[in-house]
């Protein structure tokens, strides 16, 4: 059954979708972006069939929310009267507790069904130049299912399994929050303080795969990762405080020179990795 | 002209020195290794020409040590009788001020000439069983001149770029030893540190690029890398310490939710990772 499939915001991962599900579904795609060469760009490569105001929203089925969490709520605010009773919306935040607080109650006043969601893509670049129908490729997606029927759940699934994603992840949106602090958002946060060592102006030269990999997702888009820190502090800064202890134990064992501890605490994290991949 | 090098332990730098030495110039390659089925198969592939004993040393112009740190210095105090005055002597640690120390008054009595080295590759698997040929393309070799002539650096510069390597770093110990703590040791305790969290158990599902990357090299020979943090103590520490300061600092940024520092703190990591690569 062909769908209409609203995306809101055409950027890295909205530009991603919406190529994605034009190539690999029958789907239609509606986009809203402010920009409009970024409009021409996606009708003229076949992203989306149709550039869409708001207000045509009451015509789509799924509305995809791909803006930054803080612009999410907002475009809600604003434009929950236009979405129909059985429309689904699902947004795309890498934080889901803060925004699901806040779009769930509006959900609930007008009757739209909200499935929030996080794909777990990503590139360095953003922007819809740098979207991809292949981004998705093997790919966890996120859900945290809070007040939508299963039928939601299930149709999102099927969407997000036909354009790639390799698994399905349910759960809380705290526990979600928890461990992207975790997977996504202390390896952005290392990037950074690594680079600020005096020694990275000079790493040219002595630097390897190790450097390469530990400094790359540095590169960052500072207005994103802002938000998405922020409303996940509490987690984040939990997990930032139990690396820093983690990295304490292992700097005394060297400064120590404690070969027996520093040893066992290698093998302990070597046999991690070995363990989880 | 062929000389005669020899490889003292064919494990994954050795083996990969040899195979890349026996590949791409015309000089005879012998091994030293404790481990006779690693000859064998060394003898098997080519990767040697011929398998010698120690007291065989006083027939090769070039003498490759690739020993942990501890096991170099004591194969240089066991063995130094055998070496020609002649010859030139280069290790492949890691570090580099704590090896010299040791090695450079052996080489002034005994009157060889050495080159302390560090090529600037490897794997997360070690052994000969993982040593590769191609294993240096395009990689730094980093070299500690500290008493041998400009020939011997110059000829060790030339057979670094016949075998695949794409720059070579003069530096000295202490310089290389900060550099590497960064480059290098740092990024290895940290990916350690990092698989410490409770959550990188149940990472499956929640984790991409982010923390496939950082965690990698938490896959640590443990032997090895105590040997290697132990012995650039001093470097490593005072890496650690700044590290853990500007975690601190971002960490303080996220908990007091402080947008326009936090912002101004990941641009200024951003923009040293788009200039300095």
């Amino acid at each position: 059954m062909s769908r209409v499939i609203a995306i809101v915001g055409l950027g890295l991962i909205g530009g991603s979708l919406a190529k994605a599900i034009s190539k690999y579904t029958d789907n239609k795609v509606w986009g809203i972006d402010n920009n409009p060469p970024v409009i021409d760009e996606a009708l003229e490569c076949n992203a989306i069939d149709r550039a869409i105001k708001p207000d045509e929203l009451n015509n789509a089925d799924i509305i995809f929310l791909c803006l930054y969490p803080d612009e999410c709520v907002d475009f809600i605010i604003k434009n929950a009267a236009y979405l129909r009773k059985d429309a689904i919306v699902t947004d795309v935040c890498g934080v889901k507790a803060s925004v699901v607080e806040k779009i769930l109650p509006i959900a609930k006043e007008y009757g739209f069904e909200y499935l929030p969601g996080h794909p777990m893509a990503g590139k360095e670049k953003g922007g819809f130049y740098n979207s991809d129908s292949q981004l998705f490729k093997g790919a966890s997606y996120i859900f945290t299912p809070c007040s939508c029927s299963q039928n939601t759940v299930n149709l999102l699934k099927t969407l997000a399994l036909e354009i790639g994603f390799g698994r399905i992840t349910i759960t809380t949106p705290k526990e979600h929050d928890q461990m992207i602090a975790f997977t996504s958002q202390i390896p952005h946060i290392l990037a950074c303080a690594y680079m600020f060592s005096p020694r990275s102006e000079k790493h040219y030269g002595y630097s390897a795969g190790s450097y390469r990999d530990i400094s790359r997702v540095a590169d960052i888009n500072e207005n994103l990762w802002t938000q998405a820190f922020i409303q996940n502090r509490e987690c984040l800064v939990k997990e930032t405080d139990e690396l820093i202890e983690n990295l304490t134990i292992l700097r005394d064992a060297v400064n120590n020179k404690d070969y027996l501890n520093l040893k066992a605490l290698l093998k302990k994290g070597g046999d991690l990795k070995r363990r989880l991949g």
